[in-house]
């Protein structure tokens, strides 16, 4: 068994969180496995309630590990990584990685537009949008909760949406309306999990999250989709190249 | 006074949020100014307990709002908006916003590089690396804590890193050691705030954060940093265009 050299400049908690994420790169403990309770690691590497808890803590803040209240700590599945630089389909990204994509349709329904959407798409408040709202699994695994609305003046045809699931919903804007979406900005930021997005996500209220807000354009630049998504924090990570 | 009209089809819900937002665009509802409370709302605009806490909920959720346990609801100051497209110094965002920048050193030395780090900056465990930690300020309020590490093969004199602070690290790397950063490549991920960055950072333990990681490259793409960031979720924002 590995010890910590306590003559090391590297911190002690530092050289426990390495030997953890050893343990788990070697498969010794694997996703889902219980790692031995913050006493054991003590008695284990004579190291001190503090250094424990800051390895853990660090460990359980970057995702690699989590808590089960009462239960214990245990070994997360590897992130979901996905590039912030280019367009991206949820579902190719999980298709790449091995995973199943599935999505269920939670909401589908033409509303009037409140003044923000209104804003993004470039239409008046309480002109009309479809309002698409689906949860977006990876081996029937709750990921992202993710809204779209769309202008009414573009996309006429609530019925042709409800192929979204089978067909990724930018080819049935191409498809079938004729909007081809050729660029978009979006903003990212971190936030707290609510209540009812937790049930639907099924994590804890509170959890981390990054919430991103899309507004995709055709090739005129015409807004024609404004899509706010929660993102799992504990599940997905992002990333960018810069040049 | 505005109402709100229960024969629309945008949710009473949504509505709300809407005046509020309306209330602070047009500053009748200042960055600091406390809001009406839960109670003085539903009274206000005739609406259910549920409207005024999931309206609340959202706007809190998106950082428009925040909450003082046992006090109120509060308006944040707007978030703070950063490019994720490019590089982007930190301190010159803050300057084009009208903001103050000002970096506090907390730690600077040298130790052996954890195997994380090692393998990051492309270097065998335990080699010397600076460590160097900043917290990086807009108007003296604390907003990103940040931890570079840097090679000591490339970047061997601890004391010009004392000039961090300012002039901006790049520059320092670049006319002292020749070391010129020229691309990178980063991942985000949502995280809670710890306890010990929670005293750093004047938020809450468990408040939302991104957490940044960025290995930088030198010309001939050989690492010359790997830099771990914690940025306080209720203060900023990222954005990236994609074509």
């Amino acid at each position: 068994m590995k010890v910590l050299d306590s003559t090391s400049f590297v911190p002690l908690y530092h050289q426990l969180k390495e030997i953890i994420i050893e343990n788990i790169e070697n498969n010794i403990w694997k996703p889902g496995d219980k790692i031995p309770s913050e006493h054991q690691l003590r008695e284990q590497y004579n190291v001190s309630r503090n250094t424990v808890k800051k390895a853990i803590e660090d460990l359980v803040q970057e995702g690699t590990l989590y808590r089960v209240q009462g239960t214990g700590t245990f070994v997360n599945k590897p992130k979901i990584e996905q590039s912030l630089s280019g367009f991206y389909s949820f579902s190719q990204v999980l298709k790449d990685k091995g995973l199943r994509p599935k999505d269920i349709l939670l909401e589908l329904e033409q509303v009037k537009a409140p003044q923000k959407i209104a804003s993004a798409l470039q239409i008046n408040k309480d002109e009309e949008v479809i309002m698409l709202k689906r949860l977006r699994c990876a081996n029937d695994e709750p990921i992202i909760l993710e809204t779209s609305y769309l202008p009414v003046n573009r996309v006429d045809d609530l019925e042709k949406m409800k192929l979204v699931g089978k067909t990724p919903l930018y080819d049935i804007l191409a498809n079938d309306f004729n909007v081809v979406v050729s660029s978009a900005k979006e903003t990212f930021e971190p936030v707290l999990i609510l209540e009812h997005e937790a049930s639907q996500l099924n994590v804890h209220e509170g959890s981390p999250a990054l919430l991103l807000e899309r507004i995709a354009y055709d090739s005129m630049r015409r807004p024609v989709e404004y899509c706010k998504s929660i993102v799992r924090g504990d599940r997905c990570r992002f990333y960018t190249e810069l040049i």
